[in-house]
């Protein structure tokens, strides 16, 4: 990897809009652009002071590409720690690329994907968690996923990790030096505080290892099956979810089939609804096969959402129940809330009739927006949101986790050295792999193919 | 239309990127901002000097929603001519979503399509036809097309106009002023001087109107017709205009029709290419019906490309010259260019019998890339490009025609006046007239209607 050269690459969203930010960073970021820019002012680029903007023209030649302005950021005060230009042209696409090409003919490179932030690694401006966390921070589609990409960003986990590696670190060097004086058996180490050290290590590996699990769920979204037959509301009952007419809502069964897989955000967590057909009416050929789809589908998902029409369910009450029991069956472990749609058409006393027959029913009238918030608040009670409201760092990384459980090994290992009274040369061993899988996490430990793999996620510009 | 209230838009293009840019313009720019706006130094932004970069979070409250560069154009320095704020965040959806929502929530309003160009129409900072411009900059997608909207954004089409309007207003006072002391019979216009400039304003005018040809197709793009069978190597000679292997290139017949329509840059001009069925081969059960869609789209083509596979040609030679009858027949004055594909699967001595019997050919091989310069050297003579290279105003906005053909009709009216001597109050009727429309043109006549026209085609955020 390369990183003396001047790098180029398109920053915002590719495709045309008002305006386009081209970025340019590398040591000779500013004699590139200087020969190709000419200020309406006058003034000489590369003259000005950094964060400061500039009006004028893109100049190819005698031939004026654009007018634009142009940001400066000098030395290391930059996003990538090196000096910066950033370019904001007009955003048509033949601009960009006219733009771009006359930065390559003058010097530089076409950036990789995630090399600006690479070099802000690099550069010292991040650790590799905090790098990680960019990533997150633009895929996030939900106030969870984003809180917890924002405060990795932030260093709010890299911090905790990099303070018990430090400790970790003091003691790792006096285990060492008593090796270098081991004929005179002195103690520098005190074993007291050391194993507190290390059940306190211990403790914040296994929080953070157990956050991985929510972590997961917040940032990929919790999918969600919605079993239920064509027509009992699957479209109505997400668009009262929603607030919002988004699907088209039609009495004809079967017609919006496709367009209820959706994600929403519910309390600020991402949810992923599948639509899933219900196993009551098959109507296949082969009977199995639309039951085995429908089980396939429920088992991708965390939560299962049962759907029927109340106005339908005492003339086949015992149909619906065996659907739920054979749900059940397939799937014990598996939270499934069932649900009465459209009770705004059957009498109160159905109503009575009908939870009797099925305990923990959750009525609804999605139609009339009757139940749909209680609904909402069963949903997130399947997440853990708890860490999420104390504001606990929440891993969310499987390279993370990775590492967080060879450290954690490592560290058991350890303990077992101290409760056994194991010779320091053996125990400094255990410690310096526990460091080594710390450092892998913040990226003081790292190798070109790991970083290669990292920033391949990125997008190009950033 | 509202100018008073501050305004927020994305700027940057729709969708997830590196970066994502915001506006915020208005006299409240920096009032509502700075609130939101925790700079990293401490520095309050509405003490610091226009043109500069800021970095910080933005805060709702006490959560954070992102890290930003904050730029500042304070007074009338910048693009709407009132004071502006860029908000340069991460490029996620979500964030851009969340800080518009907090700049709505904290007293913006939701930018109209053109609005930030509409103000920079209103305070000063363009005239109406440079406002016009900017649409076409970012909706260029080719050299000339973008080389003509930057022309006229730069002033190089109005400032001609404002200049003859100037001229033509000096003239037009004079000769209200003689109005004024018509018993005195005096004559402050001097005649001459007065046919001089009628005179240049009319040659000036048929020379604009005559541009719109022109500029209409360079900004456009030039449709061409390609008429052959299938088979004859469309794809392929399309290929070799593109230099690059953008279709895939079959031997089975009529594989690659759809994709053969396309748009291409020739030297800086937009074609785009129709797919035409060939007449010779008709097998439609109602023979005429292939043949009146051939037409058809002959008709909406500028250049036809009559093309056919040389080694086909001499053992239907009489059916490929009626083919060309009839086309020539039908469209005597579109321009025809006649080519021989696949020359390198002929000998010499057919080649000579061909270009015999068919005069004006032109020999291809798109396969061996032979002819097909010149072809793109054919095609480009049909285009009047000595305009561009002169860098002559060229008119390509349907409403400039228009205006410029009502300015015309004026100023002829103001010429028949001169050469019948009319009397002076009836020729400032016309004056005024022609003084109207040139005015509709650099927007120093408008209306909101007008102005509402023009603006919604523009994107958000410009």
């Amino acid at each position: 990897m390369n990183v003396q050269d001047t790098i180029v690459a398109l920053a915002s969203p590719a495709g045309a809009g008002a305006i386009a930010v081209i970025r340019v960073s590398g040591a000779q970021a500013l004699e590139i652009t200087s020969p190709i820019f000419k200020s309406v002012s006058g003034k000489v680029l590369s003259e000005q002071k950094t964060h400061t903007i500039h009006l004028g023209h893109i100049m190819d030649g005698e031939r004026t590409i654009d007018e634009v302005l142009v940001s400066l950021f000098k030395g290391t005060n930059s996003y990538t720690g090196e000096p910066t230009v950033e370019i904001s042209c007009h955003g048509s696409n033949y601009i960009q690329q006219e733009i771009i090409q006359l930065l390559l003919r003058s010097g530089c490179r076409a950036a990789q994907a995630g090399e600006f932030t690479l070099r802000s690694f690099i550069n010292g401006k991040m650790d590799l968690s905090q790098a990680e966390a960019v990533a997150d921070l633009i895929a996030s589609d939900n106030e969870a996923s984003h809180q917890i990409a924002m405060q990795q960003m932030r260093g709010g986990f890299s911090n905790e990790i990099a303070q018990l590696r430090q400790e970790l670190l003091n003691f790792a060097s006096l285990i060492e030096l008593e090796l270098d004086f081991s004929e005179e058996d002195v103690e520098f180490a005190d074993r007291s505080q050391f194993k507190e050290l290390i059940a306190r290590i211990t403790k914040v590996l296994k929080r953070l290892i157990d956050s991985f699990a929510t972590g997961n769920v917040i940032k990929n979204g919790i999918p969600v099956a919605i079993v239920g037959e064509p027509n009992v509301g699957k479209s109505t009952l997400l668009n009262a979810l929603l607030n919002e007419e988004r699907a088209i809502v039609s009495d004809i069964a079967g017609t919006t089939r496709d367009t209820i897989e959706d994600e929403l955000s519910i309390g600020g967590i991402g949810f992923r609804f599948i639509d899933t057909a219900g196993i009551r009416e098959t109507v296949d050929v082969i009977e199995g096969l639309g039951i085995k789809k429908t089980f396939e589908k429920i088992k991708q998902a965390q939560v299962v959402i049962l759907l029927f029409s109340a106005n339908e369910f005492l003339a086949n009450a015992e149909s619906f129940k065996t659907e739920i029991e054979k749900i059940k069956n397939k799937f014990p472990l598996k939270p499934l809330v069932i649900v009465a749609n459209k009770v705004d058409q059957v009498s109160e006393s159905d109503i009575k009739e009908i939870s009797n027959q099925i305990p923990n029913l959750h009525l609804l009238s999605a139609k009339e927006n009757k139940g749909v918030d209680e609904l909402k608040t069963k949903l997130l009670e399947f997440v853990n949101t708890g860490a999420l409201r104390n504001d606990e760092t929440i891993v969310t990384n499987s390279r993370h986790y990775d590492a967080l459980l060879k450290a954690l090994e490592e560290i058991e290992k350890v303990q077992y050295g101290l409760d056994t009274d194991l010779s320091g040369d053996l125990m400094a061993i255990d410690i310096r792999e526990a460091l080594y899988h710390f450092g892998e996490i913040t990226g003081q430990v790292t190798n070109d193919e790991l970083l290669g793999n990292i920033f391949a996620n990125f997008c190009i510009g950033k």
